[in-house]
């Protein structure tokens, strides 16, 4: 991690994290985002999204940059062509960056710089869910086991809980309303 | 979706799918998968994962290829430089693709031909959660709506369901136990 601008650490600007975070006291509405995706089917496991503007600070975030564009495989063994990574795959590489970047963004706010972070994830999921094989066992996660790697000056016991707030794990951890509509079209 | 080969259905192998789930149903123990990656924070919201190998089959999958490689980061309003999708997105991005992938496989398995099939998905999120500025907005998504757009000439009614058996459905649902071991290095 390099400290670039005097006011920069683990590399937030914290004037700006501190303006964000006053602004959104005077004004919670600042603080409600809405982040979407498309995809489309290609052929078996192989599917590609887009992910472009979102919804923040009360208003379109519209970007000059083409879509982000992701695709989602599978490998042999799940029957496709392993050309991209799969969805469970995505979802615990997004866990990590999002413990990663929560702990970078509250140290900052903290004052703690953070000289490294690094960090590895493993989760166990069973086919007879997914297949409708065996009842008891659910489809997704059954547990996911994750280690960060921190290496700082600053106070650990202060560090050591930061990735809770991590949305992404609130999002494993607990549950969501999810809501999903099938359209056929002719 | 073409059909290229006489056994394909949606661009999966059901013969092999058929193979698959027998041998399950004669070894469950066939079906326990884990799924891995790493994780090394850059600057700010940027990080980079790795996933290279994983459990699966009873065997440790290895392949020949380079691990895929992935970046998350955040956009400028989320105080960060916009190099790659966010964790938050890359969820949803899992989540569509998933609930795709399930359901061309479980519509091959009827013989059911899906034509096309396309989706979207809008998460909503609080920062407040994140930022500890209410205890009453959790940290993660707060709901998530997702619409899958599906031609095929097969009957509705059975494919209508088939997304709920999507493993990352299942993971954002319901709650996963994750365990999470902060580790300091001098």
């Amino acid at each position: 991690m390099n400290t670039t601008q005097p006011n920069t650490v683990n590399g937030v600007d914290v004037n700006a994290l501190t303006t964000t975070v006053k602004a959104i006291q005077a004004e919670p509405a600042i603080a409600g985002f809405r982040f979407r995706a498309t995809n489309r089917a290609i052929e078996g496991g192989l599917n590609r999204s887009e992910i472009g503007c979102f919804y923040g600070a009360r208003q379109e975030q519209r970007t000059e940059r083409a879509p982000f564009v992701l695709e989602n495989d599978e490998p042999p063994v799940l029957l496709s062509k392993d050309q991209a990574p799969n969805p469970v795959e995505y979802v615990i590489h997004g866990l990590l960056g999002c413990m990663t970047t929560t702990t970078l963004y509250k140290a900052a706010a903290h004052g703690i710089e953070i000289e490294s972070m690094r960090s590895e994830v493993e989760g166990d999921l069973d086919l007879q869910g997914m297949l409708g094989l065996d009842p008891d066992v659910r489809p997704g996660y059954q547990e996911i086991r994750a280690r960060l790697i921190v290496k700082t000056k600053g106070d650990r016991e202060t560090v050591r809980g930061f990735h809770r707030s991590s949305p992404v794990f609130d999002t494993l951890a607990r549950p969501v309303p999810i809501k999903v509509e099938v359209v056929f079209e002719d």
